[in-house]
């Protein structure tokens, strides 16, 4: 605790910096993004994310989980702003008050910066819209223990605060990546990782196909499907039976139930 | 289409009735909700739902589902309101805008109305407490082709209007009941439907269990698990690997793990 009085002014240069940064453009052109929620900044503390600042709220501490993380951000030595109740409700977003708030420096997203294990498991989802959608991949990705979840053709960018709280903070521990989706089939070509793309018309029964070995599930928008990009012959096409009335799954549901299968298989 | 013109008062009756309907208690005093959206009144429709009114707006009405599903409410013979894009915008709540939001009635939701197939598979969800992940499950339950979804101590009513929405109508195709948790167990026991619980500390990886003949899967609440009720010896615990830096999934993530794995084994 410090004994400095906390912060109370909305209308604070930092504050309104780190309020911006829940715009796209603002996290562009800085580099940086903003975390909210207890858990989630403790994930990025263990990911050895750069924290360049923060701010808590002392009466909204609560949890053993958020008392730790307040001083581990003290021990980075990045500035940390103590701030009132009414200022932390303009920037935290979630529907958690877990009383801090991080500006974080994200982790590159550049394919060549990837470090893959020996016979990697990838997921790559193409034209994903909404950060919950990709937060909620990252979040199962990291439970089936992915090697990396790459973003081909991304419609919103990957370090997006709402990606960022889908998936707990998990999106700090996977590595993650965006390209075009031609660019990512040669990725992958090159590292001999062979790709299995989910089709609702595909002839083949997910789970009558080897899903052992260097592996990426390949899922397209829910709407649209995959382009004709994952079309090829190096490409092989998989279909979850529908057995209902419903003519699709929730893509965060196809890429469980995928991944899942997968991990079932290599173990 | 009638020649009468569009309601363009959000202050008539009927409007204020059906705005009404969003409120939990309005419909449980009147037996009765509200479903927004083309899809959703379409398989409501297929699945003989009784509708007691409708409301249509044709300026918004753009799709060939829409205009298909407009037709065969003209078809029930229940009152069917022609009103303005401003009425509708006060009916609808989604995020879509198909120009039609209808008033149903949802069937029974009693355990003892069920009619089982033999070998059931059934989900039970304890304690489940948002729509959108009401509405997530039945639609992957749906597409796993399941005999009943079963709400056990449900903190939400089964046909809020956000659940159907995130069932995408489903809801009204897969059959659901709801009860108290110790009242499911028995009846679970009357049909010899054999009860697998998901437990993040359960000793056996559920790929490792029997998932053929009549069965339940049984999920908790995401923040608190299953209550004691689920912990007797007729309750088989089976655990999802987490092979990540997260320790629990999204319960309609490990509904979907979970339902699929029974579908890989009984095909």
């Amino acid at each position: 605790m410090t004994s400095a009085p906390a912060l109370s002014s909305a209308a604070n240069p930092r504050v309104k910096a780190a309020v911006r940064l829940r715009d796209r453009g603002e996290r562009e052109a800085t580099g940086m993004t903003i975390v909210d929620g207890a858990r989630e900044i403790g994930r990025a503390l263990e990911a050895n994310v750069e924290v360049a600042e923060s701010f808590v709220c002392d009466d909204l501490i609560r949890s053993a989980e958020a008392r730790s993380v307040v001083a581990r951000l003290e021990e980075t030595g990045a500035p940390l702003v103590r701030v009132s109740v009414q200022v932390m409700t303009k920037l935290a977003f979630g529907d958690r008050a877990d009383g801090a708030v991080a500006i974080v420096r994200p982790p590159s997203v550049r394919l060549d910066d990837l470090t893959l294990p020996p016979n990697p498991l990838v997921v790559v989802i193409e034209a994903v819209e909404k950060p919950g959608n990709l937060g909620a991949i990252l979040r199962t990705a990291d439970g089936a223990g992915v090697a990396a979840v790459i973003a081909a053709d991304a419609l919103t960018d990957v370090f997006n605060p709402n990606a960022i709280r889908a998936s707990l903070g998990t999106i700090f521990r996977v590595p993650v990546a965006v390209g075009a989706s031609t660019e990512i089939l040669d990725w992958l070509a090159r590292h001999a990782i062979r790709p299995i793309a989910a089709r609702v018309d595909a002839p083949t029964n997910y789970a009558d196909v080897d899903l052992r070995g260097s592996l990426a599930i390949v899922l397209g928008a829910e709407a649209t499907g995959l382009t004709a990009t994952w079309s090829g012959q190096q490409v092989t096409p998989v279909r979850i039976p529908m057995l209902g009335g419903g003519d699709s799954l929730n893509v965060s549901v196809a890429a469980a139930i995928l991944l899942y299968e997968a991990v079932r298989q290599r173990t």
